[in-house]
């Protein structure tokens, strides 16, 4: 590619600095609530951002769509369009009361990244993509059985159809179905085979967000090149059910304490945290739901029930196969030694996505030529781009820095970062499609 | 005291078995209350149950009267009334769906022992009394600051003035002194200096009770012999602050987890009771609630918040003090290392009550005479009876096997059980007030 190219589309993107701003501010203001902003699936909030993003979709001359999940597709037609296309984007929803940029920002940068690469004279060869994925946010807003990332599940048939009928909405009580349905999509399309999006016809998928830790803050380092994204281990209806008994009248060897033995399990797998860190291994793992019964637990009662939650994430799927298994072994080991029963209950499972090392080494290499500090990071939480490494895409991420993680009305993302971030994603872009 | 005198009492308590089943099930029809009883402080469950055992006490001709607190009060005037007066009894009240025996059984045993005698042809030269108190399970039923054992302290002079206004009943929102005066009683009187029942005009009391734990059961005999009530720490609204975090995202060293500094303070606290129960001492811990917060914990957050309860109780002064310690200086030191701000919150104090050693040996050898298989055995829980040793009256008690615990539906006491801690009880009293 011509060096010359490269410099008008980088400066392209620095002009371009006031307009992103402009367009997170309409974001925030279309979806205020609270301290932070409200975009529900489906529902009203959700929607304004996709009407945002379609209406400069326009203005730049691209192809506006949805999809029968809802998702929104902006197209850049390639001289070539047989050749399979590129894509970019993130998700347009919110958790309640989240920030302004978890989601929203990739679908910027992407629409940021094309309208610079115009105004640079460039013109793809093949399609490049900018899309607005549904419903990534839906462990906040569907309860029941589903698999999460609804919307880039559905546009690359990864969603099971029975999906459609168990996820139910926390604010309308309707299914996924009528819940699509409702928002004018179509949900009979999604219980066909086909794929939305299929796999064959993508070359490669990017995807810039926001990081949702504190790593690029420590480091002081403003964009990050996601080596992968940890695969998780999730026990969300975990419990320990041991026996209520008076707390003065019960000695050691008689009770059947519930905490006692959560708390047990708890150390031991934390010990096992730092063991596996102190020889290099990725991994991070919390409990963060953990409750006596509010109905039953008294300061005068020993505990005879706990109810809490297991998160167990790794890049590497082996590890996190040991650690199940070890925190099998213990939940039975503690369990008889106390006599209380832990049920771990019923377990979800994501291996882990590897972002493809080509793409990587490209990203690295575009941000050297611009001047832009990287290192390589874990992403921890799960993000659309996992389901296209899940088919088979060549995949890669970004992470811009954030003070104050995500999911939070804090989320602190400069300005100045974010533009880091496309500069590096608009070159990397136009090497590909071009 | 003549031997034949004793004879013809165990046989009448014997004799009287039926008549106290009866009395039970006419206390468990008048406040059932799905599968227990309830019978709430100053409320219409625990009046019924004074009105039974009032009209019971009128049967056998004492003198019933009410102090200004509610106390039920079952004079059994002796020849010489210028002698201080023996006392027995326990409360009238009972938890939420409660078991039908605890503290019922003390009045009931009370009111037995004294027909026993009559009917034995015994005649005291003391006043007997038995007592049905008001209002110690206040623990469940009144919110806000106050002491406990409500009934007990303010005819003893113990209840501070302050907690007639603090202590807010839970289901109607009254204060105690509404409470009371509502019942037909006289706070202002409470507020007056001048005990109810000065220790001064007392020669002793002794409270017949259900064991709260499964010591007797575990041991296999019927009646204990209380060594001591054990005293307690109480912190009921400890918290421990971290922060809210990503749960993918944030790794070990970053983490402000609030679950897992609780857990290390319990494991630590766990063992220092396992290290003290090896070296004899006597002890007991409860952690009885723990909960994060249910509108902000999440599967996928590192949990920012857990609010706890801790109970620590012992029949020795110095270990709950030393324990005291320990637990400041954990907490200290565990929230230091991770960056966690644990607060004991206010704490509740309440020193250990010795039981009057020479009524234990007297207890021990009534129970010895009558073939009764009597134990020594520590209170967890606290009584009436720690209310009479706290302003120094000579105190005693009796448990009685109970195999399900207390404060529950479940509680077990057999009636066979019950009467051979009457027997002991009523040649006791023989004794003391004769």
């Amino acid at each position: 590619m011509r060096d010359d190219l490269l410099i008008r589309i980088d400066a392209a993107v620095c002009a371009a600095a006031p307009r992103a701003e402009s367009c997170f501010e309409a974001l925030r203001a279309a979806t205020q609530d609270g301290p932070g902003v409200t975009r529900p699936s489906y529902q009203a909030g959700e929607q304004r951002a996709h009407d945002q993003m379609a209406a400069w979709a326009c203005r730049l001359g691209l192809q506006v769509t949805a999809d029968a999940a809802g998702n929104l597709s902006m197209r850049w037609p390639g001289s070539a369009p047989s050749l399979p296309a590129w894509v970019t984007g993130s998700h347009l929803d919110s958790v309640h009361q989240g920030g302004n940029f978890d989601g929203a920002a990739g679908v910027v940068a992407g629409l940021l990244a094309c309208e610079a690469l115009r105004e640079a004279g460039f013109s793809p060869r093949r399609d490049l993509v900018v899309m607005g994925f549904r419903a990534e946010e839906c462990s906040t807003w569907f309860v029941g059985r589903h698999g999460g990332h609804l919307g880039s599940r559905a546009a690359l048939g990864l969603l099971d159809p029975a999906e459609l009928d168990t996820a139910t909405h926390i604010a309308t009580g309707k299914t996924l179905a009528q819940m699509i349905d409702a928002a004018g999509f179509d949900s009979a399309r999604l219980r066909q085979p086909e794929p939305l999006l299929p796999a064959s016809t993508l070359a490669g998928y990017v995807e810039l967000h926001i990081e949702q830790g504190p790593v690029l803050e420590g480091a002081g380092i403003p964009v990050g090149v996601v080596s992968s994204i940890r695969g998780c281990y999730r026990a969300r209806n975990a419990s320990a059910v041991g026996e209520y008994s008076h707390s003065g009248g019960v000695p050691h060897e008689f009770r059947r304490d519930a905490v006692m033995a959560v708390a047990d399990l708890l150390m031991q797998m934390d010990d096992e945290w730092t063991r596996r860190r102190g020889i290099g291994e990725d991994m991070v793992l919390t409990f963060g739901k953990l409750y006596t019964e509010q109905a039953l637990h008294s300061i005068v009662k020993v505990p005879g029930r706990v109810d809490f939650a297991v998160d167990i994430r790794s890049q590497d799927n082996e590890t996190l196969m040991q650690v199940e298994a070890l925190l099998r072994r213990l939940a039975d080991e503690i369990g008889a030694r106390r006599r209380v029963r832990i049920d771990l209950g019923a377990i979800d499972r994501v291996t882990p996505a590897r972002m493809a090392a080509v793409l990587q080494t490209r990203l690295d290499a575009h941000a050297r030529a611009l001047g832009v500090p990287t290192m390589r990071i874990a992403s921890g939480g799960g993000h659309d781009a996992a389901d296209f490494h899940d088919v088979g895409v060549p995949t890669a991420m970004l992470f811009v820095r954030n003070a104050n993680g995500s999911h939070n009305p804090d989320e602190a993302m400069a300005m100045a970062d974010f533009i880091q971030g496309v500069r590096v994603l608009a070159c990397f872009l136009a090497e590909q499609a071009g």
